[in-house]
């Protein structure tokens, strides 16, 4: 058992919050997450209402919380309302102003985990009044920047611990094992965000021939582009891009958006008929540099059993060569 | 102190390895390295024989290696030759094909240690015989590519335990202070290169100038970028780019660089002179992510001693909050 300023205010037996994927990390995988002892949270994404609700009622009594693409939550409030109401286990912003939203969610009683991808937005995040900063490096799969994991952690403990050493520090982009959440640990993180090792979990709603493909592949097959979310017409604002799997649509595509934008309907069609069907020859699955780390898809209660176990021995001497 | 693999093999006292930044670890960086324990290698860069003899007198009778880029050294081998005649604690080769120059590393009885910045090349590290393999992430400055230290390390220390368990690991990039040591040990790394910690120290030959930009710099500041290398007309193969400080020379061109191409010898001469003269708005200093964690300018023994004992005190439990 590893204990951590973040189990001991979230009541959590181990320092691991899923990632909420948009579209993956529905109210089963959720459940299991929050059921096996972490935090779970539903991938509200781009914010859905019907979806999200269908997710809540999926995860039954399980506590769970959900997470939203924060830029796109601004042309629909209500959709956090709705969560708000549900009074979720809290609420986690992404990739936008969270300034907005804050006070809501703060008067909901809600806590309020803000994700971030350099240390500047750590700073405005703080300010913000977010209770957790999850600092999360580019190695992460689906969208993010550049910045990596290893050196984005400690410099956002430094910041916190010099203006608000109460506010909570996790780590996300690259862990997918013990050694991982052991390493998070020694950069100053008080727990992990969890995201491609859990999109590879039983429960997380993935295609098979998508798990099959990230499974098989190692780390170098990953790459940050632009071009995924260009063929789905997602308008995502700088500095954000997507890190996928490669296959034959990025390596047409990733250096052409122009010419991909004047490729019409017919590539957009085959990229999401591909990405829905499991094809990862033509829709990318959406997975991070740790890809290369995962071997099976199994169960996220026995993941998260299994990881946290190792990463209890590496803390207790295991490390040793 | 911290006892790996990596410090029995080579009889130091810590587990950490001067990165052989070409032109910024001389002689006197190198013998302040290995004179705490380290092990300092002179950064033999792109072959200059003299300069590299000059260094090599420098650092007077402390036992140091020397390390080169390799896809240079191709057009000069007779500069590895004379290194390894001096009888260097290591040599390290970085980017490029080690397998032309590994046979004549090893029948000089000469530790050879290979950095790779992908699986995919420490595999082919590890068929050319090297005794050690540097994980190198993005994150690190100077020339590297795209992959992370947190996750490249143990998908490396993977690949190694199937293939070559008797290989050591050392990890590269976004390492700066006790907290990167321990995580890296925590990855399964044997040990780890500091580049900017180090570039950053009173014996390494970087402007004053250079120098304070850096330190009042955060890790958001950086980039990799190739505009650095074509100023330079210095022809880098793919995949490797430079990570350098970022400024209004790399505002301008690192989008445009046809327009660098035709910008002509001004250009390249008004850079070369501000980085001589360590303006770094004119020329860029070349510094990691890690440059974010780094206040000061001090001896590389002090720097050493502290890195240590954080280190050791966060993997005696210091970690836990």
């Amino acid at each position: 058992m590893i204990e951590t300023r973040l189990t001991r205010a979230f009541g959590l037996e181990h320092p691991v919050i899923l990632a909420p994927m948009a579209g993956v990390a529905g109210g089963a995988l959720a459940a299991a997450v929050s059921r096996a002892g972490g935090l779970g949270l539903i991938g509200g994404g781009y914010g859905d209402a019907d979806w999200i609700a269908g997710q809540f009622a999926a995860a039954g009594n399980a506590p769970v919380g959900c997470g939203f693409i924060t830029w796109k939550l601004a042309g629909a409030p209500e959709v956090l309302d709705a969560v708000l109401a549900r009074r979720p286990r809290a609420v986690f912003l992404s990739f936008g102003e969270v300034e907005p939203f804050a006070e809501r969610v703060r008067a909901a009683g809600v806590p309020l985990i803000c994700q971030v991808q350099t240390r500047a937005a750590a700073a405005v995040a703080v300010e913000a009044g977010a209770e957790v900063i999850v600092a999360q490096g580019g190695e992460a799969g689906g969208h993010g920047a550049s910045r990596a994991t290893m050196t984005l952690v400690p410099e956002v403990a430094d910041l916190l611990a010099g203006q608000s050493p109460d506010t909570l520090l996790v780590a996300a982009g690259g862990i997918a094992d013990g050694r991982g959440l052991a390493a998070a640990l020694m950069l100053g993180a008080d727990g992990v965000v969890l995201g491609t090792r859990l999109w590879a979990s039983a429960e997380a709603l993935v295609p098979e021939g998508q798990a099959r493909a990230a499974l098989a592949a190692t780390g170098d097959q990953t790459l940050r582009t632009r071009s995924v979310d260009v063929v789905r017409g997602l308008d995502w604002p700088a500095p954000w891009d997507i890190r996928v799997l490669g296959n034959d649509f990025t390596d047409r595509w990733h250096s052409d958006l122009d010419g991909l934008r004047r490729a019409g309907p017919g590539e957009a069609a085959r990229w999401q008929q591909g990405f829905a069907e499991g094809d990862a020859r033509v829709g990318n699955p959406v997975v991070g540099e740790a890809v290369g780390l995962i071997a099976d898809r199994r169960p996220a209660g026995e993941i998260i059993a299994g990881l946290t176990a190792e990463a209890a021995a590496l803390l207790d001497g295991g490390w040793r060569t």
